[in-house]
């Protein structure tokens, strides 16, 4: 049998609220057993963005990334938010190791070729690295990877950060019993936006379809959706979207996707 | 016997260029055997912090750190630098890993006590953890530091570049035979600093004296002299100084430090 691992997204939100995030972390320091991180970069890029008098441009969510707003994201996401979580996970005895996917050659890139849209400095995630993550969890080391990947020929690239968690959670399926957690803003997938009691417990294939066509799920929930099946499909073994309470481990408490 | 391992300081002056800096990963690459780089930050988080209004205070050559200074050197160095020279690595075949002193623990420091001056969120080091570092070693991956520490309590620590190359290559000469390569913007210790063709060969503790009473050596050179005799006087087996041209093996372009 396989030894269990959790991988787990934590989103922008988050990030954002210093209070949030330190409780988040004393939480995720707390999951038993081998784990991985992967955090978005919320606002905060924008934010320095706008300081820098950097122009930010966005189509349906996803951010067009120039070579000044790559930098931006560099220094934001790998610089100031990898390195305050990984400060703080070790303050909760968590050792945490925070990785671009260039480090160790982790996650390995293509620069999305130029269709309707030029996304600029983005990648489609190629190659996870399952071998060298491997060899960190085994010596009880946590990895705390941003959305930012490379392409092995000296060009960072900017990553949607559900992909890689998708994508991590993967490429270690060959080694692990793995469990990917999406933590996000609303209490799991809910029947009605504005009710956050109302959590949908499961969603399989065919419920997904339906719900999809009755626009219950719509917008930015399609994509993490889609990253769920694309998991599940690919020998993850569960996925569960949720909120970043992860010290609430109530049965009712989120969204288990199956096949 | 124990093997070898290169420790190689890379100072501001190279990052700041970037064609000097790739040409010095790609002599960097080709060194063989295990190693580690150390980076500094150069100007350029003086420059982000001007650009976005955040002043900076030095005191002899050091920066004094507030907390917005921490933010921009967090971002610039352990960001926008580390994952840059680690991208250039990878592109170079050699598996480079960027980490900050938080990353795995790897380095915790103490936040200096303020006296006469108040240095800020500045840290001296208390201790390398050589084993994980030696860990990667083994897996023939490369440790990239940036210039920061942390206290284990969540808060990160702007730390000198050149005193974190001594300590890391003090604590890895448990393991290894530490050669420690402080490179710079000059050929090596000089008789006549402007002569380039001037370089000391040699230079020993008590010609050390002799060349610090005459003022050959002084200012920014002293405190790189003291953290060189520091590292020889805690087990390492070789310091040397000089350019970033690695490749450049010739017998008579460095100085040698002994004691």
């Amino acid at each position: 049998m396989k030894p269990k691992l959790t991988v787990v997204k934590i989103g922008g939100n988050v990030i954002e609220e210093e209070q949030k995030l330190h409780a988040f972390l004393n939480d995720f320091a707390q999951v038993a057993g081998p784990k991985i991180l992967i955090h978005g970069g919320g606002s905060k890029a924008t934010e320095l963005s706008d300081r820098l008098g950097i122009t930010t441009t966005m189509h349906e969510g996803r951010r067009i990334t120039s070579k000044e707003n790559l930098e931006v994201i560099t220094m934001v996401y790998a610089g100031l938010i990898n390195k305050s979580i990984v400060a703080q996970l070790q303050a909760f005895n968590c050792n945490a190791i925070g990785l671009s996917g260039a480090d160790g050659n982790a996650i390995k890139a293509t620069k999305r070729p130029v269709n309707a849209i030029d996304f600029g400095w983005v990648g489609d995630v190629e190659e996870v690295n399952a071998s060298t993550i491997d060899i960190l969890l085994q010596q009880h080391i946590t990895p705390v990877f941003c959305a930012i990947s490379h392409d092995q020929k000296g060009q960072l690239l900017n990553t949607n950060a559900d992909t890689i968690a998708a994508e991590v959670a993967i490429a270690m399926s060959s080694h692990y019993e793995t469990t990917l957690v999406y933590c996000f803003e609303k209490n799991g997938v809910l029947m009605d936006v504005d009710d956050e009691k109302s959590i949908i417990p499961s969603i399989n294939g065919s419920y997904y379809e339906q719900l999809r066509a009755e626009q219950v799920i719509h917008k930015g929930m399609v994509p993490k959706m889609d990253n769920a099946f694309h998991a599940l499909n690919n020998n993850v073994a569960k996925v569960i979207i949720r909120n970043a309470n992860l010290s609430d481990t109530g049965n009712n408490n989120f969204t288990s996707i199956t096949l």
